[in-house]
């Protein structure tokens, strides 16, 4: 099992990449020369204003280097495209929105990488209303997968901050996340088939729209969250749900950050399967929207430590496979989840739990409510040095771990600025620590790994994961030794030298 | 990513499985002997009679042969028996409560497999009442963790008719499916973690009990539904969901299986993630219930061609993580579900699509009419001969496929009494075909592949699948050459080798 293995390791940093290592001129041409040949001239991009955008994180952390992005425009191209890589050990880096925070997407600095771009491949290729299904290409936006959802009555429920850049294919191979897992689950659980070119070019077509099927492995969700070194997502079957007919949203101030886990329960206990997000904001993340975000105003008269954003969706059945639940008494009256939001509010602020609070329907005002939510990655960056853990542990360990996490980050650098925020409902927080104000940038982000060591620490007492939605990409694959049992990690090498045996798929990422 | 292939191919009927071929009798006890060091020479069966029952599947349709039923009763000694068998070249094949439906845990006739019983892990290791988990060895029996699950005010929603016998290790090795996957999804669905025995001993902790993690490659997704072939499950983290605090059932007549289909759409308007079970029966399959099972009554006063049943949950907040939904109007109020389902079926009798229906509330009552739906397989097999499918297609086509799929069988066989039942909300029909009353029984189970191979036309035509949840393990095995695209097979071939090079785990199953 453990044969390859010895190779990939050596490999894995890209270091014996051997494709034009020491090559002339002429035969770097002459490979670029049979790339255009398979999906045209002007789809091999090599100009670096043409291709600098495919080289830089959003957020700096990492600028790759490469000879050409290559950008095929069906499955048969992205075919041939592995399989004249397989041939010639060409290392590729499949790329969709380049909306990735784990660096998984960028090709290392020696450049002897193709970007092989899935942007063409952006056709929706079908949408059964009945069925409640849509096959997407994986070029296809997150938007647009939203709004073909839309188009037939339905929701397709993955909703990222990114969500009008990034692109399916990428949301699956990463197994995005986002705001609605608590009701709906992640990218996995909203795909039910996939096609996938795989290391050499065969094309396995899994576009299967069944809800059970148990004939042999579970390869899709072996290429579900791999990042792009096991296969290359080309399209995919995603599950639709029916629309809500309402939704109301609430923004609530609390004093303490135990209160979050009190008003969790209540609104779990009220809304079931209603509740489709539940959101954790510290006041240093609502304060930052106000400053760098132009129109953004405070929803409450005054300031509070901690802040919780609910969502309530009723109305229409439930999903193709909803989980069951109440739960929301008298649906039949327009305006219930309102009501009775409203209540569970009312009681909450009786009770001393929260302190204030205010609700929005659906409409510009919600919106409103819900961009001081998806501003709060953004507004981070704006104010300097930021280091970024996304980590999960159970939900009722949540503000222990906060606490925990916060008072090691005082001692570590003091002055640090932690904003806690997200997924609450998942377990799922990304811990971020702003710079001290008056530290340089580059003197804070120097000591990433001795941070994120120590954040990781304390995930690891409260028996967390270190990565609870954004992958390991290139980030975090140091850690991968040390956070993985040997055997689970053994595994994973194993199977990533039986899909990859040459290794060209996004080599020295994720194992 | 071929190596390995041809050489299982030629080993995957277990007739080059060298272990104990040609060896003296001496060399076999010295084997035994050496599993008795590890489980103790009482738990190493190798008298007839105690291991008869672990020798044939309980219709009948295999009876393997073995030297002995090894029984470990620890995690450490099924990674010993691992390493011991992989040491020696031993075929394995791993057995929880024998009641899978194609074979896979049943030995090859040849006899060189040894099986490897779980039922002495029956530990409940944890409950986890706040995070809804509950973490359980792969011998603790479905009902058990039901129980167990009951006991801290939650429920786990798989449910089989073997749900006393079978194991949970089984249910998760074959991806179980049953009653409840519309609302709760499959076995698959309810897990979180798992622990397993590879083949060559090593042992993989990933009894996670998170969410969300996204760090490298879903193993456990692999594990499950393979069916032993890649490793053996020796404990799971299971999900809870909060037990419903009204459960209300109906058992409705049809005159038209068209009917079905309306009547699940007004169901599924109505009751959104309420709605947990919704059966199909016909009423051949009721009249075998009423005429084999003792105290069976018909529930209505007159026959009807089909029936539905259905089962609505409500009360209490979702589960860990529900699907949003609404949907029970006025939920506020004790016996809502009951008015509320009262409500739907009078609408569809007034609307002729129902022609009559008895409702009732949990108890005794409610047990009595699913004693019907879960008496339905155990009465065929008092019939005579009975050909077995486990299929699916989309849900709006099960009419459609059940009337052809029946006109395809009495042209085939004339006189031979089709009984499709099964879980129509999932699109999953077991289409079960009955002998004529005047065919010798083994004259029509001699015609098993023909029959099956129509019935596997028909779903085919439908974009469906030959196995939704019973798996494939012997029965279906030589089907998976022509139901499953190549690459697929070859990558599923590849998994298995990378996992199980020396091909010891249960050999001849699945792929």
């Amino acid at each position: 099992m453990m044969a390859g293995q010895e190779r990939r390791d050596r490999s894995s940093t890209g270091e014996d990449a051997s494709a034009g290592k020491g090559a002339s001129e002429a035969a770097e041409d002459s490979l670029l020369a049979r790339f255009a040949a398979i999906v045209g001239a002007r789809h091999v991009l090599c100009d670096a204003g043409d291709i600098a955008g495919h080289l830089v994180e959003r957020r700096g952390l990492y600028t790759g280097a490469t000879r050409a992005v290559v950008r095929p425009g069906s499955v048969a191209e992205v075919s041939a495209v592995l399989a004249l890589a397989s041939e010639t050990g060409t290392p590729i880096v499949p790329q969709g929105g380049n909306t990735g925070l784990v660096g998984g997407q960028i090709p290392f600095e020696h450049g002897r990488e193709i970007i092989l771009s899935l942007s063409r491949l952006d056709a929706i290729r079908s949408v059964d209303r009945v069925g409640g299904t849509l096959t997407a290409e994986a070029g296809v936006t997150l938007r647009a997968v939203q709004e073909a959802a839309e188009g037939v009555g339905h929701i397709f429920p993955l909703s990222l901050a990114s969500e009008g850049t990034c692109q399916i294919g990428g949301n699956l191979a990463t197994n995005a996340g986002g705001m609605q897992v608590l009701a709906y689950g992640n990218a996995r659980d909203l795909c039910l088939g996939l096609e996938v070119v795989l290391a050499d070019g065969r094309v396995w077509n899994g576009l299967r729209a069944l809800r059970k099927d148990n004939t042999g492995y579970d390869l899709r969700d072996l290429f579900i969250g791999s990042e792009g070194t096991l296969g290359v997502i080309t399209a995919a079957v995603l599950r639709l749900f029916p629309s809500p007919g309402e939704k109301v949203s609430a923004f609530v101030g609390l004093e303490q950050l135990d209160a979050v886990a009190q008003l969790y329960g209540r609104a779990r206990s009220a809304f079931g399967s209603g509740l489709t997000r539940f959101e954790l904001l510290p006041r240093i993340g609502v304060d930052l929207v106000l400053k760098h975000m132009d129109d953004a105003r405070d929803p409450l008269a005054s300031a509070h430590p901690w802040y919780a954003m609910i969502e309530v969706s009723h109305g229409q059945a439930g999903g193709a496979s909803p989980a069951p639940g109440n739960d929301l008494r008298d649906t039949s009256q327009a305006g219930a989840a309102e009501a009775m939001l409203l209540q569970v509010l009312e009681t909450t602020l009786a009770d001393g739990i929260a302190t204030d609070g205010t609700l929005a329907a659906s409409g510009p005002q919600e919106q409103a409510l819900w961009d001081i939510r998806e501003g709060m990655s953004d507004v981070q960056s704006r104010e300097g040095g930021s280091i970024k853990n996304d980590v999960a542990v159970p939900v009722a360990d949540v503000p222990a771990f906060i606490t925990e996490a916060d008072r090691r980050m005082a001692a570590l650098v003091p002055g640090c600025r932690p904003v806690p925020f997200g997924h609450f409902g998942d377990g799922n927080i990304h811990y971020n620590i702003l710079q001290p104000v008056d530290m340089a940038r580059d003197a804070f982000i120097a000591r990433w790994d001795e941070v994120c060591g120590v954040v990781n620490e304390v995930v690891h007492a409260f028996g967390g994961t270190i990565s609870a939605e954004h992958g390991i990409g290139r980030m975090k694959r140091h850690l991968m030794a040390e956070i993985k049992d040997p055997v689970e990690l053994a595994l994973m090498r194993s199977v990533k030298a039986t899909f990859d045996p040459k290794n060209i798929l996004n080599p020295g990422k994720v194992v």
